[in-house]
């Protein structure tokens, strides 16, 4: 393999000096930009798209011919594995997923299978070596997947949902039910991010998107106990166990220290919490990424250096600090924009190493 | 005034001593209810509903009819002060909220002035009154608005969003321009709920449905700031002062013990985190209302009636405790699992008063 030639992102996770604050952004290959889009017309559909290796990795690429960014994303959707399934995954234009088969009683649940990472999931990992040998090294390559809970939200209610209560309903009426669910998915999903780190990813994130909805307890049961036996999982593979994982709940800042204890070598953390108060939740456990509000990407230049540089102070001049949006970067962005951000990241995160 | 025979939700307002837990429920009066139903479709439209006297009266006493609820609610929504506005509210089938005429720029801003309570607004005042005489006594009557902020958001997007970035880009952008819309919103709102006390309101909320989209520093600056210039106006009005104020932010957890030093008598808890947990935030210094999960309205009643005893055991027996959800009931729901709530929520408050 070709020897990394900035490894800033990966030494940020393991909590190790680097020169200035690495940053990617979560959605940086997406609709904000005018050749992610000219792709995405040629492919057709978004799923066809995401499973064809070459455009997944063209569009992969994208972001980083326009800014400095630290890090690759795989482009593919955290819905690859309920697709894989059967339940028929589509897009429609200006909506969210649609399942063709979402998935209800016992039949179905017992119907679920863990899908063939060389068959049904190979498209991902063609994507993973092909994208890792056109990076050439430049910078390392994420791969991820979605948690158990957030599959399982889509995968019950078969569309997005508010509140997602199908899911709830059946983990209060039914709570085997679900479990068998989650475990089946936590399997499923150990299995894909073992397989994408085979396949060359370098670094490895589980996006939680729907975690935050849920109470407390309800949290522990069924996000973060099937999140931490994913790491379990990665943990006893020899290979994987090499790679940091990143794990993102949103919207669940208040369980970040329980979250830390997982294992894991990152937290992700959404912008509605101060990223100095989630370094103390943690207590040096682990590293952090976030947290600027992606809405600040609408405002102008000034403001977008500004509000980064609230977040660096925030962190402070600490190790283990991966700058990021608290979410996904929206279409109506500018990408000159983003090129603000990304350069006031890195002045500033110099600057900052000064003092 | 008739006298009050039910004044459980008043005094557990005032942190005084009541012989239950007192309950009502975010969005009573609603589509969940087929009487709800029928009097929406002889209104013709939610806004027909909402602007006649005799209707909002009618759906808002409908529950009061089924279940034991300590506290009747007004019928009618967060967003009449920009309709009277001229913004031109209307709800299409199935959809959220739209106005006709957003406000946008600096000229759109300089028009607003605070409607008159006895013109565009006097139908709110008819209902109270109305409502009020309809109770002959049996439950206080709660009056509310929106937070400046969340009328806000509305009326910059012009209808629901995911992030209301429009408005947030507005806050980073032109901060005097957003301060002065906040600013008029907080006068009018200020109004208009001394206007509902005038006509018969016995208790004040203030929904604040989308401060929790802010950072922590912006929700002080654009939320929060303005509902406790609220509450200073109606605590320097003779007949506004003697009503408790509720501030019901949703997503904003983390800033509950700022909240609760505005001089308000309780706070609005939402499900995701423990009341426990927000009991100690706010140090003995309000009430606190909450905290089901919604979406356990959808489980069957033993879930039910196990959910709502772990809320009142979280709370435990302290006072100053009034139950509801974390957010408001959903059409779904069947309204016999409401009074399975109620009671189960009267008949364990008071054994939880025995220990």
């Amino acid at each position: 393999m070709t020897e990394l030639k900035n490894d800033r992102f990966l030494r940020a996770l393991r909590r190790e000096a680097t020169d200035t604050t690495p940053i990617w952004v979560m959605r940086q290959a997406g609709r904000y930009l005018p050749e992610y889009r000219a792709t995405r017309e040629r492919a057709g559909s978004f799923m066809g798209l995401a499973q064809n290796p070459e455009y997944a990795c063209e569009v992969t690429l994208q972001p980083l011919e326009r800014f400095e960014l630290d890090a690759a994303i795989l482009f593919s959707d955290i819905l690859t594995i309920p697709d894989a399934m059967g339940l028929g995954l589509s897009f429609a234009q200006g909506e969210g997923p649609q399942f063709a088969h979402p998935v209800r009683t016992a039949a179905d649940i017992a119907k679920l299978a863990v899908p063939d990472m060389d068959g049904e999931l190979r498209y991902v990992m063609d994507a993973l070596r092909l994208i890792r040998r056109e990076l050439h090294g430049r910078v390392p390559l994420i791969g991820f997947s979605g948690s158990p809970w957030t599959l399982a939200c889509y995968m019950v209610e078969g569309q997005g949902s508010k509140d997602f209560a199908t899911l709830k309903a059946m983990c209060w009426n039914e709570p085997k039910l679900a479990h068998q669910l989650l475990d089946t998915l936590a399997q499923a999903v150990a299995h894909y991010l073992i397989a994408q780190a085979a396949a060359g990813a370098q670094a490895l994130m589980i996006f939680d998107t729907w975690g935050g909805l849920l109470g407390p307890a309800s949290f522990r049961e069924f996000s973060l106990r099937y999140m931490a036996r994913i790491v379990d999982a990665l943990k006893a593979d020899p290979q994987a166990r090499e790679l940091p994982i990143v794990l993102f709940s949103k919207g669940a800042g208040q369980h970040l220290a329980e979250m830390a204890d997982t294992g894991c070598a990152a937290l992700g953390v959404d912008w509605t919490m101060d990223i100095s108060a989630a370094r103390l939740a943690v207590a040096g456990k682990v590293a952090l990424q976030g947290n600027l509000d992606p809405a600040v990407m609408r405002a102008n230049p000034d403001v977008i250096r500004r509000e980064a540089r609230a977040v660096l102070d925030s962190y402070g001049n600490h190790p283990g600090h991966v700058f990021n949006l608290g979410h996904g970067i929206t279409p109506e962005v500018d990408p000159a924009h983003v090129k603000v951000l990304v350069d006031e990241v890195h002045d500033y995160g110099r600057t900052l190493r000064t003092r």
